[in-house]
């Protein structure tokens, strides 16, 4: 059996080409893929700059009675150049005037006689920012594969960047399996449940910036099952199937896989949840992942293998991001010859607490959970101060 | 002046009523706050249920050779009840026969002859999940308060509650102002910047789970200002002002603000940056606030102030999150009578690294930032190792 890093690697190496791009208004852009390069297109700030309202004037003149020549707001030119014993009343973001190499605060000065100030204080600071201080005409001011926040829609609109080039959103088919599952909205009969698993991994494609396309549910047949896979290559990129890849006798999702031409590269990882996860391609530009049919499984191989293979096709820089935490509570374990993957709530003292877990059926056990740490191969506990890796979801 | 934590508690307590709800389909729930208890309207499992795909049996017959008188998939009533050296192939998730008291895995039986198997190893083991073992008929699976995530939508899914009640989203108005400000797709004449908070904000208020309405620019002059505010107030729960804050002879916002009848219930905060910020409430059920006109200021004071009162409004159980963490680098400023809000990375080592900041308007500070940290009055440095409060953003 492979292990689980083992299965990463497979799955992100079978990645030979990322998504097309599109052009889309940059105020549309939040949690998109960036897929270039930004320049400045201007200089930052874009002249010398008034850092403070106040009044614009020469250093060698702060102890001397000023005459007040203009009142300057931002966004205006200013009408005056200052010679000696002059300034110009100035607003915070307007151009210093020529002549001036300060301005002194609106909060240091009083006004000695009408049309003239004094200041109050002594200072050494000019208050001004300089011409190109924080940002040069043609530096680079986002990079390829950022995944965009508030702060660099803002950076966009500053250097006049309003038609943002990012990743098309990854097209995701999802197949539930199984013949007793019914839709959410049924009153399930003995023997039946509800199709949580399904649902989840639709809200799971969203949260992950993903286009979910919920085909349904697939009965326990070979034509059904066949049936579903081939109309949900179609359309997606990636497919999910949830349940079909145990050893019963009606688990025959990965024989399907094969049949209608897809690459198995794996049927097994040594982890827990989750082993029977099955992954193949198919066309080399499609991927088919079978789930585990347990909602625990589902949701945490999702965003321990899908997740990450979404994040490529879409050119991110980053394909998943963990944090070193220490545990703030132990973790035993009986058996310990598979990856163990434990759902914790990373709790405001920034310790790892794991949450009650039942097993991979126990689809309560992630209701407070907000973070996935592990337990590696040979390794029985995890003790309290333990420095875990922990993967926030 | 008031302090920052004088500040939130002022905002925080003029809201009197949280938002109106509405009920949509749970799948599209994702990321709104729930505003009611969820509660199971049936037992999980729902019966017995084999954990396995095995083969069903009496305990006591496990030395034997047992005869197999039924194929038994999930989502089948069985028809036979297990006697005395029978068993039943089942698959996981199927109902538990009458008469079984275990199930032992396919991988441990042979075919001892066609129709018999043989048990080829020991099990003390059930293997089976007892109807209700996770949750009991009535239980409550979700509460109240929530920010709805994947896995609270499998939940829903599992006990039937398809319409989803949450809050209502909050209408946030953004209205930025200042003569020399221009929208992004202009090029700027000399004197003139492009609008970046506006969008920046708007982009904040769509991550925080509310509806952002751009208003547009409103030029530095009284009449214009009056306009803006007047006509966010009539469609909005919130408005932002952008600018307009400071001492400047044209920051009229404040004066505007309480001319229009707005409670102004502070217009300076001891905080660093965003000292200028203003808020008042409107008709008692709408929210104003001056932001300042800096980006950097402005995108700190919203997550800071406008998102706690956003979270308040939709009735989360959670105003915001700090995670405690060491940090990794040292930080020193020069002045101490502030407190200090300062953009941070938090890397994969788990500690926190200021990011190079060059004052309020350094709009490329918060590219690489992902949280927040603070400095409180009095204190000029976090050293290395030392635990600070960061939010994550």
């Amino acid at each position: 059996m492979i292990s689980h890093d083992e299965a990463l690697t497979i799955i992100l190496d079978s990645v030979k080409n990322t998504l097309p791009i599109e052009k889309i208004k940059f105020t549309e852009s939040l949690n998109r893929i960036l897929t270039c390069d930004v320049f400045s297109d201007m200089n930052m700030p874009p002249f010398d700059k008034s850092a403070m309202d106040g009044y614009a004037c020469r250093m060698s003149d702060i102890h001397n009675e000023l005459k007040v020549i203009e009142i300057l707001p931002a966004g205006k030119i200013p009408e005056n150049i200052i010679s000696e014993n002059q300034c110009i009343k100035i607003m915070t973001g307007a151009i210093i005037p020529e002549g001036a190499d300060c301005v002194l605060m609106v909060e240091y000065t009083e006004e000695s006689k009408p049309g003239f100030i004094k200041f109050t204080k002594d200072s050494t600071k000019s208050n001004i920012c300089t011409l190109g201080e924080d940002i040069t005409t043609g530096d680079k001011v986002l990079s390829k594969g950022i995944k965009i926040l508030p702060q660099h829609i803002a950076v966009m609109a500053s250097v006049g960047y309003t038609k943002a080039e990012v990743a098309m959103k990854p097209k995701v088919g999802i197949i539930s399996t199984g013949s007793e599952i019914v839709e959410p909205d049924s009153i399930p009969e003995k023997s039946q449940i509800r199709n949580s698993n399904g649902y989840q991994l639709i809200a799971q494609v969203e949260r992950a910036g993903g286009i979910p396309n919920y085909v349904g549910i697939a009965e326990d047949s070979r034509e059904a099952t066949y049936n579903a896979i081939s109309t949900a290559l179609e359309n997606n990129d990636i497919i999910l199937l949830t349940g079909g890849v145990s050893m019963g006798d009606f688990d025959m999702v990965p024989d399907i896989m094969k049949e209608i031409g897809i690459d198995i590269k794996f049927r097994k990882i040594a982890v827990q949840p989750g082993k029977p996860t099955t992954f193949g391609t198919y066309n080399g530009n499609k991927y088919v992942f079978g789930l585990p049919g347990n909602p625990v499984s589902s949701y945490t191989q999702f965003e321990l293998l899908t997740r990450p293979l979404m994040n490529k096709l879409m050119g991110s820089e980053e394909i998943f991001t963990e944090l070193k935490l220490p545990m703030g509570a132990e973790y035993r374990r009986r058996k310990s010859e598979r990856k163990s993957f434990i759902p914790v709530i990373i709790k405001e003292d920034g310790k790892v607490y794991p949450v009650e877990y039942h097993g991979s059926a126990h689809i309560h056990s992630y209701v407070f959970a907000n973070g996935i740490t592990y337990v590696e191969i040979g390794k029985d506990r995890l003790e309290i101060g333990e420095m875990v890796n922990v993967r926030q979801v």
